[in-house]
Parts: structure tokens; sequence; C-alpha cells
């Protein structure tokens, strides 16, 4: 575990260089915040009416009961939006609808359903006091802060922002991600496929995680079995992007390009290989502050190790704040029967049964198989040394 | 729960007329899949090597031991991509790279870390037989179909799409709900705030919702409280939206004008009122096979309604195959207080603690605030004819 942990803080260590950009506020839904935003007005900014009613002074209708209704004369109507003209004083009411301003005078709103009415009349059958007017401030108080820079905006916060007046914010653009194919044995999608040659898996694959945390996936295309050539790519990625992926050629094979291609750009590696399966024959290395991380050319190791690995530095490349996987405890609704002296990531999904966590696991684990991240919303970390598990046990799983 | 299911019923019964557009599998991720994917091509679609090693007849090496070492002779070296030139005979062995073809004869792939080699000679210290070949269809069989009609396209989806060559896939377009703010005293965000109106939060709020589920937010702008121009307003809305959304005036005062803006365009009424809060006080109209919902004016009511209620359905014009909020057990880990003779839901977020649901409500539960809604992932169900409900008492929640 502390070489992944201290894998984790070696890129969350690269300093990042965050860009920000204005947007209109109803575009900012799942965007990052970039800027505090402080209430500049009280919500609301006046008493306001909470229902339909009768605005009032709650002592004219302190003796008021069924047996002895209080009758108060109507002097106006008041619908949202407008100002009364008049305030209330002794003996009278204002018809008063949801949202408008309490007028001066009246301290309480009867909801009219509770009173009996004409157009010039208004009788109450029991007495209330202070009710149904919402005080300024109540929702949003004045000078507090809003949102924090790093908050990813969610629907309700737009909102909010909208009930400042706000019609703009300020965000952090979504950082680029190249992603460079290594593999001479891969072809695009839409091309025809020759004997011996499959098509290209993993830029879709990760791409749709990325997405799904707000960066923007880029496709750089595939590079064959070469040194120079990869080294030529990463480059050229590096400089236009705001960090590189690539997938192949990791591990330790003779035809394993992506470490040689890294250290002939001059990048600095922060770590090559890890202590866990599938994925862990990963390296991450830096060069002018942007990150290269080369990831197993198995789709199923590939995006285990993105996710578990490399998925805090790409939050904060996000520009937010949280950036640590959420942990839990779940139960294994089905046992894994493999052994594995390191640590083994399942890839599955969440169910809540009978109130817990239940993990399910993919049917298919196989790392070379991109069915074994199929709806995948969920890893499971099983521990070093272990000799299988059974059904019903509790594992470590960190949501995605 | 009766008439809240009817009603949720009653919208899915309305027929939907769902359109189709055709986009690149790479924009995918996250819209809903309009057609059956079926695999064409078998993956892999030859024998694949899964390590870097060497190919070989494993009868060849059967009598291997430490003791007694078999040595093959190489023949030649087969990279990803490439075809063996040689089959693999009596005494030989083939270099074979991850994910290559696995030449004809051999039957297993021996890992090269587990061997003793040369350019030219390979020497094997144990038997092995069968392993480490990847048979065709091994991840995709030939024939299955691979994507239903109705998925939310997932990472795995594009990638699954991508690995059988297809480089654009037939989904359903999005659906356009246009929202229309009912009240005069709401202002747009970005303009001056007279005394005694507030800005317009509602749009952005539901906005926000539907974009998570893959709709197209419209923004309508805001109508007055005046019977006919909401009704034209609704009646323009519902001719080039695929489904319009009013917040305010829906309930019982006499400012209420969408159910006569309603009935004015001649749509039929669904429901009007159902038995919850906040957010009951919500109507339903199907006009030309398109529905207008109506919901309450207070945020946390309009978001509460249009979820608990509307959701389903919104999430069949979507094309989703899945439309049912996922339901389960929630251990509240803090008391409700407010005793309700009907049903009440509360809006709160997911935790898991020690293996378990937790329900967190919001700690603003007042429906005219937005912040009742802040980040809520979650609604709670607190039965009709309930007292308040203590800390750790467990509830059914819906996940949104």
């Amino acid at each position: 575990m502390e070489r992944i942990n201290e894998a984790r803080q070696a890129l969350l260590d690269v300093s990042v260089n965050l860009k920000t950009e204005e947007i209109p506020v109803e575009e900012a839904y799942g965007r990052v915040a970039a800027e505090h935003v402080i209430a500049g007005t009280a919500v609301p900014a006046f008493r306001r009416s909470a229902y339909d009613g009768y605005a009032i002074r709650s002592q004219d209708i302190r003796e008021a009961s069924r047996e002895n209704p209080v009758t108060l004369k109507v002097t106006e109507r008041i619908p949202a939006g407008s100002i009364g003209k008049h305030p209330v004083t002794e003996g009278t009411a204002a018809r008063i609808m949801t949202g408008a301003k309490v007028p001066v005078g009246a301290d309480t709103v009867v909801k009219h359903e509770d009173t009996w009415f004409t157009d010039t009349q208004v009788r109450f059958f029991m007495p209330a006091s202070g009710g149904n007017v919402v005080e300024p401030g109540e929702d949003v108080e004045q000078g507090i802060c809003l949102m924090e820079p790093g908050k990813v905006i969610g629907a309700a916060d737009a909102a909010v922002m909208a009930g400042q007046g706000m019609s703009r914010v300020r965000v952090f653009r979504k950082p680029e991600v190249g992603i460079i194919s290594t593999g001479s044995e891969l072809v695009r999608r839409g091309k025809q496929l020759p004997e011996g040659m499959v098509y290209d898996t993993n830029p879709l694959l990760l791409a749709g995680y990325m997405r799904s945390y707000g960066m923007m996936p880029r496709e750089w295309g595939i590079v064959p079995d070469e040194t120079k050539m990869l080294a030529d790519s990463i480059g050229r990625a590096l400089a236009v992007h705001d960090m590189v992926i690539t997938t192949g050629g990791v591990s330790a094979g003779d035809f394993d390009y992506v470490p040689k291609a890294v250290e002939r750009i001059g990048a600095r590696i922060l770590f090559h290989g890890l202590p866990f399966k599938p994925g862990g024959a990963m390296l991450a290395a830096v060069k002018d502050g942007k990150v290269i991380l080369g990831l197993s050319g198995n789709p199923g190791a590939a995006a285990v190790g993105m996710l578990y690995v490399g998925l805090p530095y790409m939050k904060k490349l996000c520009g937010r704040s949280s950036v640590y996987l959420t942990k839990a405890q779940a139960v294994l609704s089905e046992p894994f029967g493999k052994s594995s002296r390191g640590i083994r990531i399942l890839r599955g999904s969440a169910r809540i049964q009978e109130g817990r966590l239940m993990f399910d696991q993919m049917k298919n684990q196989r790392n070379g198989a991109v069915w074994s991240v199929m709806d995948c919303s969920l890893l499971g970390e099983v521990p070093a040394g272990n000799a299988g598990l059974l059904a019903g046990e509790t594992i470590d799983v960190y949501f995605l």
C-alpha cells in the first residue's frame, strides 16, 4: 500500500498550472468553480410572504376563536412583485400572495384557507403570531460564501448564483489530455482490419472516464512500436495538452518503448511499476510541469491503473479541491477465487441490499477484455497475500 | 402512495416519439443507444498471445525440469501485428509478443521470464500446456449482442464498439425541455432587481438535473401572472420542444394561472395535486403527445416534484430502457423532527458508514430555499401519518 500511496502523492506533488475562463451560469453545471462566490444580496432581500393569505397584526386577532371570530377590513391586494400601498394598521389586513413583500405594520401572514373572506373583509377563527413570514436573509445571509473554488458546480449551485443575479461565473478550463496508443498491431476504428491486427479500444475507454470527470480527452492516434516515433509523439502531445497518457509498451518486454521514449525526451520518472494487479505495470513521468502517465496496453489494466493511481492527480488538474476517491467497505456478493501475492483490484459495481453496500464483481475480470470494465463504478481492493475471498466477506472499495 | 404511482404511470403511458441521430463513437459517452450493436467480429479474431514469451508445442517440453531442461531452436520473432512466417514444428519455438497471433503448430505460450534464452535458443525448466493463449472470441463472441437500445453508453461500451471497428453509432436525440417561469415577482439574472422582486432560480436548478440525465434544457424566460400570456408561452414552447415544464402558479391561490393556461390551450390534465410534500402541488397535462409538467414555484418543491414524480417519464423521453429511480433502504443520520400527515420527501445525500447506507439530510429543508437541494443526490421518503423520525431509523430512499 505504501508504494501506491507514495505514487499517488508523487503525482499530486506535481504543481499544476490551472487556467480559468468565464462562462454563462447556464453552462456552469458540472464545471469546477474557480472563484469564491460571496452573497452580495440577502435572499430574500425583504420580508416575504410564504403563502397566499392575509398580512395582519397578530395583536388584532389574539382573541379570535371559532365562537368569537375577528373580522378585519381588507385594504388592498398585493400580488407577488408588487409593493403594498398602505401600512397594515389596527383593524386592517392586506390580501397578499406568495413571494410578495409583507407590508409595514404586519407581523404575520394567515393562509387564506384558514380564513373566511370576501373582497373587502376577512374573518379569523384562531390567533396566529409571526407565522408564514420569511425574514430577510433566511435563505441566503448577505456576505456568506456561497461557493468555494474547487467545487464541482451542481444544479443548486448554479441556481444559487442565479439567485444572486449572477449571469457569469469563473471556472477552471477543462484540462486536455492527449491519449497515445502504442502498438504496431493496432488499427483505428473505421478502417479495414488486416490479419493479426486488432482495433484500438483503450483511448475510448479512458476517454469516457475522463469525460465523466470533466476532462477533454484528445485522441492522438496510434504510434507503432518504435522509440523515436513514440518520443516525438509524446513530446508534441505534451506541448499542446495539459497531460499525456499512453497505453501499451510499458511492461518489461523487449518491445516496451514507453520508458525509453520518456527517457529520450528528458522527462523525470516519478515511478515505474507498482505492486498491484492489474495495471501496476505503469509509469509516471513529468516534463515541463506536465505529467505523462504510461499505462498498460490491456484495457482492464489501463483503466485500473489510471483510476486507482492517477485519478487524484487528474482531479487536481481539473481544479477540484476534493481529489481522493471515496473509500468505503462493501460486502462481496460472489466469491473471488484467485489467490494473489500482491494487491489485486477488482472491477465492479455498487448495489445496496437491505441497507448494506454490496460489491458486484464484473463477470469477466480478464485484464485483456474491455468487458472487464463494463459499467464499472467501483474498484474493490483485495489485500496482498490473499488466498481468495468468500461471498459475504468485506473488502475496501473506492467509488469512481 | 397509490396516487403517486398512478401519476408516474399516467406520465409513462404517454407514448413518446423518439428521434435518433448517428454520431461518432468518440462522442457517444453518456448518450443513449438507439440500436442493437451485434458483434460482427470475434475479439480476438485470432489466437492471441497474452504475454511476451515463446510459442511452443507443449509436448516438446512435457519432460522439462530444472535438472533436465529442454532447449528449443528459436526460428523467428513475431511482433504484435505481424504474422509468423513459419509453423512451430517439433524442436522449435517462436519468440512472440503480447497481442501477436500465435503461429500454427503452437498450443502454448511460455512467458519469457520463465525461460532462459538467447537470440537463437530458448530453454525451459518445467512443463507447460495450453497457457497464455487467448482463443478467438474469448473477449467477444461473434454474433452476440454488445448493446441494447436504451442503454446509457458508458466508457466501456464506446470501447467495445471501437473494438468492432465501428466509428459511428445511432443514438437517441437529447430531448429538449422548455422551462417557463411564471411569476410577476421574478427577474432574470444579470438585470437590476427592483424592490419586492426576486431573481429567478428555478430554471437553472431544474436544468442542472436535466443535463445530468442527458436532456437539453431550454430557458423560455419569465411570464407574468396572466393566463393568456402563459397559455401562449406554453403553446409556443410545446410546438418546438419535446416537453414543457413550468414553475410557479400551480397551487390553489387566486394567482395560480397554470391550470387555467393549460385548460386554455386544450391540454388534457393527467393529474393535479398529489399527496406528498413538498412539491405535491403539481400538475401534468398532455397535448399533441407532449407533456406539460406544472411544478411549484418553490425551488425545493419544484425539484422534488420533478424528480420524485416526473423523472421516470423524462428518462423514457431520453430513450432509456431503465426509467425508474433506484430504491434502497437507508439509515437516517440525524432525526427528522416534523410530524407529517401525508408523505414527506426529504432531500439528502448518500454516505456509506461501516458498510451501511446513511441518509444525510440537507440542513435546510425549507422548500423555498435553493439550499434545500444543494448537492442533493438522494430523496428520502417519510411515510404518511408520521410523528417524526429518530436518528438511526431506516427509511426508503431513491437515488437520483
